[in-house]
């Protein structure tokens, strides 16, 4: 007999309004049987990311998800029955399993992770949010020791690991997050110099006084992005990773001031990146990313939420930055 | 008896008003002297540049400019009386003199032009104009020879340039102007492969019809900025030389959508850059621009204007685009 596989469908698009529970809902059905080539995947911790929320609104570097299917979202998975020779049953891979108990995918594409303890890690600080940090800040911000990094959402699962990665290479760290805990949490455990509150009244006048920005990571765009275009030095760096207050409503009507007059005067260089385009190096940031876990340079911080019928609220406590560190949900 | 000085004042600032002949005033004086170690300069041809508006709106990449002084700008220049000793009268320079007969400046930062005939191309192909194009599109663009180049503002001193040069590295050329009769210029003179027109009510269209975007040299920001945003390819790159559209009114209230979720979903580069940033490497590009020019493979396109009176009125008509190549005064 088929064992049940809990479904949470995107039941409809949200369009312009905030994501809501009522966009998904929770169905059942049989597990999927794997044919020739394809491999039956469990479900064993799904990633939650603001990326979720920006599918939603149209194509990205994915085509664009549509109402009525299994919400797509990335996965650390167990190997259950396998049509290919590269993996067997009890092997983890990362994979687009949606958000559900059980899913088949063809075997070509799925590569085999190492064992790892706890194995959640090889979904925060060696997984997407880890080489993410690593590349985006190192290749795209090119920090030197002593410049002035300032990272948005740095509480969340890529910036706060950013935030570590800069301290390690010299930097004067400046994490941007929302609330007086947060940044206590970004100083006093993490090892920031400094955090500003985007919520303060003088956020602008506190970015000021910082006396310049050399390598902004942007993690969230809009009002954020363009106060630290206003504060950065000439010749600094923007790594453009994503644009977090965009996702969830509907589209701003416009872009951030200053665009592309202050880019020209200070001679900035803004670089958009998606961790795709690095995949050949990835050896080598995972062999950085461990020697500093291991030697307690790079604290791990995660968020992990029981049940796969939390995903949805996890989701939206997670645009609305409730989390600190990688979230996911623990599925089984 | 000291000679005349005729000198143009920038009478009152515009603010957010556009340029207009009221703002100058032309008024006339006693040549200055020289004293140690400084320079007596006769002004010979007066570039005329966008920025010359720029400077006005407050601080770029210099300090913002005020009412009641002479009007800066940049011009070719000849040595009357020389207290320094690498200049001797009848050598050439570059320098700001300001829109006046006469100028004395400090004599150490200025640098003794080689002879050229005819000397004007000391200001346009070999100028400023010639190297912000060979430097923007080459270090900033990165064009590799297939790759679809647009070149905003291309009638322009840097944009006809820009083209020519994307061409002769075996790139697609297109050039973006203000009308049809421009857009023939650039095809059936300086051989571009196409040229939009910015004013059609089609641009958007005929823009996406090209089927993508590899290097988008930027004269303009705004709306046409904004639009080729859009129409980049993955992994595109745009190279920020001024912004032309913002520099004549008020500040635009926002800027261009897109930033910065398509600099992170389509991977752009965005570089922003003047032409001091590349003085070591002046000679580099001076050799081969002259290269082409005497290959006849780089057209030289220059608009020379006679009379110092006539200077406001150029600058004015430059920023309705009524130009095509290189703008200038002829003083005398």
């Amino acid at each position: 007999m088929a064992e049940a596989n809990r479904q949470i469908l995107l039941d409809r698009l949200p369009g312009g309004d905030k994501l809501a529970p009522e966009h998904f809902r929770l169905t059942e059905g049989a597990a999927p049987e794997a044919g020739e080539g394809e491999v039956l995947l469990r479900t064993r911790y799904i990633s939650l990311d603001a990326a979720n929320r920006a599918w939603m609104q149209g194509a990205t570097y994915r085509s664009a998800l549509e109402s009525g299917q299994v919400m797509s979202g990335g996965a650390l998975a167990e190997v259950v029955r396998s049509g290919v020779g590269h993996l067997a049953p009890g092997d983890l891979v990362f994979a687009d399993t949606g958000w559900q108990d059980y899913a088949v995918l063809p075997g070509k594409r799925l590569a085999k992770l190492p064992p790892m303890q706890p194995m959640t890690h090889l979904m925060s600080v060696y997984g997407v949010a880890g080489l993410t940090a690593y590349f985006g800040l190192l290749d795209c911000g090119q920090p030197k020791a002593g410049d002035t990094v300032v990272v948005s959402a740095a509480a969340g699962s890529v910036g706060n690991i950013v935030g570590q990665i800069a301290r390690i290479k010299g930097c004067r760290v400046v994490g941007i997050a929302g609330g007086e805990a947060k940044g206590r949490w970004l100083t006093e455990d993490l090892g920031f110099d400094q955090a500003l509150d985007y919520k303060a009244a003088d956020f602008k006048r506190q970015l000021r006084e910082l006396g310049g920005i050399d390598v902004y990571f942007d993690n969230v765009g809009g009002d954020i992005f363009e106060a630290c275009l206003f504060a950065m030095n000439l010749h600094g760096r923007i790594a453009c990773c994503g644009a977090l207050s965009q996702y969830d409503g509907a589209p701003p009507p416009h872009g951030p001031r200053g665009v592309p007059g202050l880019i020209v005067t200070k001679r900035l260089t803004l670089r958009g990146f998606v961790l795709y385009d690095f995949d050949a190096r990835r050896e080598e940031a995972l062999a950085a990313l461990k020697g500093w876990v291991e030697s307690g340079q790079l604290k791990v911080q995660e968020d992990v939420i029981e049940g796969l019928e939390n995903t949805p609220a996890a989701l939206i406590g997670l645009l609305a930055g409730e989390n600190r560190g990688k979230r996911m949900i623990k599925v089984r």
